[in-house]
């Protein structure tokens, strides 16, 4: 075995070193990050490409230190990609706590590792989105989505990612009949189906609305798991952006503390490009999610009620806003 | 049994309905408040002054639905006070589940409790703040304390009620050791005896800062639970309000989102009463405060460590800045 940092580290080594070792990637992401996103997308290159560049190199298998700020023994999974031509080797990925362990031992020399994979990619079966709708009173033809995605790893249930964004997307339709409350514009509920693995559902939904025409006023993406709301990512033009910003004392009581550019959502990615529709991404406090995130310990028991909630009343809000001013 | 929501039902009963019977005071925590110390204040009173209540209408006991948010299984303590000369009746709290369970016993008629108590209150022993400090190098005179408390409810662990505030208070020092930083000021991490149960150690503290004709340039506490930051609350002069509010963009990258008037802490309150320190409290993220509070929940379990640390970061940064300018 060979641990690397990076991936200038493996192209140092190249063939001679690399050719017939199983490669480990062992970049933690970086805890000084206060935005865990950020510490992510520091690492996470090592699990998309890292076991494609070491098979370049003749590699056996690659191994990479899970993307988590925790250091505990769930392994973290998520999308990796092999390029074209290139030998599609094992890939797995441990926790950090072994990480540590396994590190420590190629230290010492000689690290041998045994690798069985259970997992299997089956056939690719037909599936759906799941929308639900309010009709709006004044404009039903302009829509107003706001959505999850439905599909999640299946090592844990999912409940964040994004379990929490489904039933909070629902949510919002909930607060809005419960409060009696008729949206002048249309109010969707999306369960986008395929995010994680090819986003499938989302490019669907924009190739829909292109097919029937649709206008849509705003889309908004509830993805980042079920944590205290604390503002809102926008992809908007800057007329749209200093609109929504004046609403920020009105969102304030809620727990929405700014309303910036740059933010969305996969699923939601495909309608801004297709016809220009801004899109949001509620951002939640974001510390606990990369210890959750693509592992076994993302369950219910580790979802609170009031944060979810919380995520669901600011996006209701914002909506209310949306389909009230326009944008 | 009889059950009542508020000190204004219990009135109207009166004697005649309530002697010789356990009185159950059900208001639950107001949900709807985003911020939950809210909730928290419009319920508590049942839990500390109830029992008093009651036993002035000759009730044999008052049994309180706990102080918190969620709905499982475990009690939450806390004070509660006799009014002089009031029959100090039993009163204990029960689940907000059972609570629940108990009121449709009620509703449905004849509800009985057996109640048996296994608390006792000891003798009171000698015992100490316990006080680290790091000695300023320009004004070593002049201090500024940050502590949290070190005494805890006896049915959890006491983690975040405030095993954390006692940490982040000496990690602070450890951030100052670690990054070889002198400051100009005596930077002093206080651990507060008996906050819970009569405020002694603060009293205490402000008494011997008195007698030694020490100068307290502001202190900080944390007694929130170790959740992610969101700001600080101050008791302090407008002037020294407004020079603090200057340095909010220097400390928004660590998460601090706002710098408040209004805040403190129960332990450094008698400095602020004493010598007019201005004094501040760390504002965490309060959603899950109430489901550990005084509960056997609160445990290191329930702590996040990367929470927890940020609190520390925006307290050593605000600590920093204090030092530096001055107030």
């Amino acid at each position: 075995m060979i641990e690397v940092q990076n991936f200038e580290e493996l192209d140092q080594l190249g063939e001679s070193k690399i050719k017939g070792k199983i490669v480990f990637f062992n970049r933690p992401m970086e805890p000084k990050h206060v935005k865990t996103f950020n510490a992510y997308g520091g690492a996470v290159n090592q699990r998309g490409s890292g076991a494609s560049k070491a098979a370049k190199y003749g590699a056996l298998a690659s191994v990479t230190r899970s993307m988590s700020l925790k250091n505990d023994e769930h392994p973290h999974t998520g999308a990796m990609r092999y390029e074209e031509g290139v030998n599609k080797i094992p890939a797995a990925a441990i926790s950090t706590k072994d990480a540590d362990l396994l590190s420590a031992a190629i230290k010492k020399g000689n690290a041998k590792m045994f690798i069985q994979f259970n997992c299997e990619t089956l056939p690719d079966v037909l599936s759906y989105n799941v929308i639900g709708e309010i009709k709006g009173t004044e404009f039903p033809d302009e829509i107003i989505s706001v959505g999850g995605h439905l599909d999640s790893w299946d090592l844990g249930e999912g409940a964040h990612d994004d379990g929490a964004g489904c039933v909070q997307s629902i949510e919002v339709l909930r607060i809005f009949k419960n409060l009696n409350y008729k949206p002048k514009r249309t109010i969707r509920a999306v369960m986008f189906m395929n995010e994680e693995n090819g986003l499938r559902g989302g490019l669907k939904y924009a190739e829909e609305a292109k097919r029937l025409n649709e206008k849509h006023l705003a889309a908004i993406e509830t993805d980042a798991g079920g944590f205290t709301p604390r503002g809102f990512g926008f992809t908007a033009s800057a007329e749209q952006l200093a609109k929504i910003q004046q609403w920020l004392p009105l969102l304030k009581p809620y727990g929405t503390d700014f309303l910036q550019a740059g933010g969305g959502g996969a699923d939601i990615g495909p309608l801004n490009k297709t016809f220009g529709t801004p899109i949001a991404g509620l951002m939640p406090d974001s510390q606990r999610y990369f210890d959750i995130h693509h592992a076994r310990s993302d369950v219910f028991e580790n979802v609170n009620k009031r944060e979810l909630n919380l995520g669901a009343v600011n996006m209701a809000a914002l909506i209310y806003l949306v389909d009230k001013y326009g944008l």
